[in-house]
């Protein structure tokens, strides 16, 4: 299966549309994946989650080996089962909250030994082990276990953890057995432009069915993201799937679909939603806002979410100063809805050959968040580098 | 409408089935109302609402006063567009959230000065403000504004609450004017039988719709409050409902309709399901307990809640010991169900004639909880009362 684990459909200048043959049925790309780190997506049911059109989401190794651990999940019939979700399923390795949540962290190249973020315990996670649980999670498409460096590392620093990122790719390549589950490398290789070439060469030249780009959107500028997904995408198999790891703001995905990648996850939708920050087609909007008291229309009359349709702003402003729970489930469905219509639209501009007017188009619409926020961003980021 | 506001339709010894007509739908009897004091039943939307088979809820005048405010509300379009529900909806007046929830009370016969709990500004109450705010909101079923009195207090200081209450409810009645629009009595008294009875006699007096029984399950022992419920509904008009206020445990329900209640409110349900208190047929349990972390079955095998029919113990347990958001709607689907379900079997075995039977059925399941808290509380109580 892995062999035909990807379809290239179109292309329209950079950005493609294809389809992911999965164990869990066929995923459109280019696709957003909802976070579901803990086996849920926040607030929403499997239902609401097929409801809102998305067929894929991310779980997480580090999380679900720590809490309820593998073994529950594997008694329960595999994480599909245990979370009564039966489309598709990508697991990260853990290697990323390895390096970001667990305290006391030792690398070696034969794993590395961390702390759990919960009860303090002390764990050793090797790329064998990495693949291992996720063949026992059984997700559709698992990720190899990577090292991953702070956006102000130096360059030695990077290197050395991209070479072992290299080595240990190999490892989950070797020990990898499940069938009909893909295995996608990471190229890593920091802020460095060579470093990321160097790194997208060496993986390619493994055979594996998926690619993804890791360590970035860590807190450099945006341009620097850009700038590096540029450096890597040219040098990845056309015929293989490209994942660009934790990017997902509406802007970035439209980004990122021009540079030719087509799969994304990210919290970010679904953690701002949580504290009242909604997308609508003029850019992100704050529902906290005094404005929004008696607003008798939703809040995007342009939108079809279940949210959109039902209620006023004013009764979503009601339930957030309130601090009802339900403000933070209806948030969630209207910004996971939005970023779905817009992955929806990027992808039928990429087949009707329109990609550059609809990105042209939502971008001249669209008020990328807080000038300022990034500039601080950008001037904090570029004092570390001195 | 008021006129036809009841049909009673079927008594089991002392147990009632009956319809509630109103301007949104006819209400089935025995009911219990979910709670959604702040215009929203917790981590739920209308549409779950419904389909866990529910037609009537409760809001609360006290809080939508206080936030977002009966304006706001009302330029909405009223309490059921504002949170769209086309279901029935009864208000309470907020006389008991005043009593309980405001600090730095002030009580004359004109009414009571208040501070918000919120920002402690402050009010002021009188019972024509209440039917006016609860007229301005637009619910189905409102209710006077009482005063009441805590359970510990002394029989002077309860006659007094009670006759003021009395007076209170007489000026509702004549400032009422909203057509289609049912204002429920409130029967007081305290944990004193000849205050309950004069309370009862005074009120059916004058011609209400509907009575209810309030200042109950206040922290009294179980034996009072059903000893209270005992000596004033046989004083209460047959041919009006009978409401039941802030008592909704499972087993107080059938003990409730046993003595002849109609309509049952109660925080309960849903209060004790976010805590992870779930019900079942042999009484409620802990999802938190140790034997769920690897239970890969439903909670409850005889639930048809989306929850059961969805998820095992097992991940419901994880939910919980991943503080997710997810955990606390499960629950509150499960023990809403639990309730709907108990409800709508009551009222077939009235319609059956076989009430008492199924009472004795449930009755001997259900191990009703924390035996030595109860016995407390009444420790509690009786010292207080010497």
């Amino acid at each position: 299966m892995t062999k035909n684990h990807f379809h290239l459909l179109k292309t329209s200048g950079g950005a493609r549309a294809g389809e992911l043959l999965t164990a869990h049925g066929v995923v459109p790309t280019p696709v957003f994946m909802p976070v579901g780190s803990q086996a849920t997506v926040k607030t929403l049911t499997p239902d609401d989650i097929k409801e809102l059109g998305f067929n894929m989401i991310l779980a997480n190794t580090y999380h679900l080996y720590l809490r309820p651990g593998i073994d529950v999940i594997e008694k329960m019939g595999g994480l599909h089962r245990f979370m009564a979700w039966d489309g598709a399923v990508l697991t990260d390795s853990g290697g990323y909250q390895v390096f970001s949540l667990a305290p006391l962290r030792k690398v070696s190249d034969e794993g590395v030994t961390f702390r759990s973020h919960i009860d303090g315990s002390e764990h050793f996670l090797t790329p064998e082990r990495a693949v291992q649980y996720q063949e026992r999670l059984g997700a559709d498409i698992i990720m190899v276990l990577d090292e991953c460096s702070a956006c102000v590392d130096g360059k030695e620093k990077v290197r050395q953890a991209m070479e072992r990122t290299h080595r240990w790719a190999e490892r989950c390549l070797r020990s990898h057995q499940k069938k009909g589950q893909a295995l996608y490398a990471i190229v890593q290789g920091g802020m460095y432009p060579e470093l990321r070439r160097q790194s997208a060469e060496c993986l390619t030249q493994m055979d594996f069915p998926g690619y993804a780009i890791g360590g970035l959107s860590v807190g450099e500028p945006k341009e620097i993201t850009l700038a590096m997904i540029g450096e890597t995408v040219p040098l990845l198999p056309a015929g293989k799937p490209r994942y660009l790891m934790g990017v997902g703001a509406p802007e970035d995905i439209i980004e990122g679909v021009a540079r030719g990648i087509d799969i994304f996850d990210c919290a970010l939708p679904t953690r701002v939603a949580r504290n009242g920050a909604l997308f609508t087609g003029h850019g992100r909007v704050n529902i906290r806002n005094a404005a929004y008291k008696t607003m008798d229309a939703p809040l995007d009359p342009d939108c079809d979410c279940y949210t959109c349709r039902n209620f006023s702003a004013a009764y979503l402003s009601h339930l957030f100063r309130s601090g009802e729970l339900l403000a933070l489930r209806l948030a969630t469905v209207h910004n996971l809805r939005f970023i779905g219509n817009l992955v929806h639209r990027i992808r039928e501009s990429i087949l009707d050959d329109t990609f550059s007017e609809m990105r042209e188009d939502f971008l001249a619409g669209y008020q990328t968040t807080d000038e300022d926020t990034r500039v601080a961003q950008k001037q904090r980021w570029l004092k570390s580098r001195l």
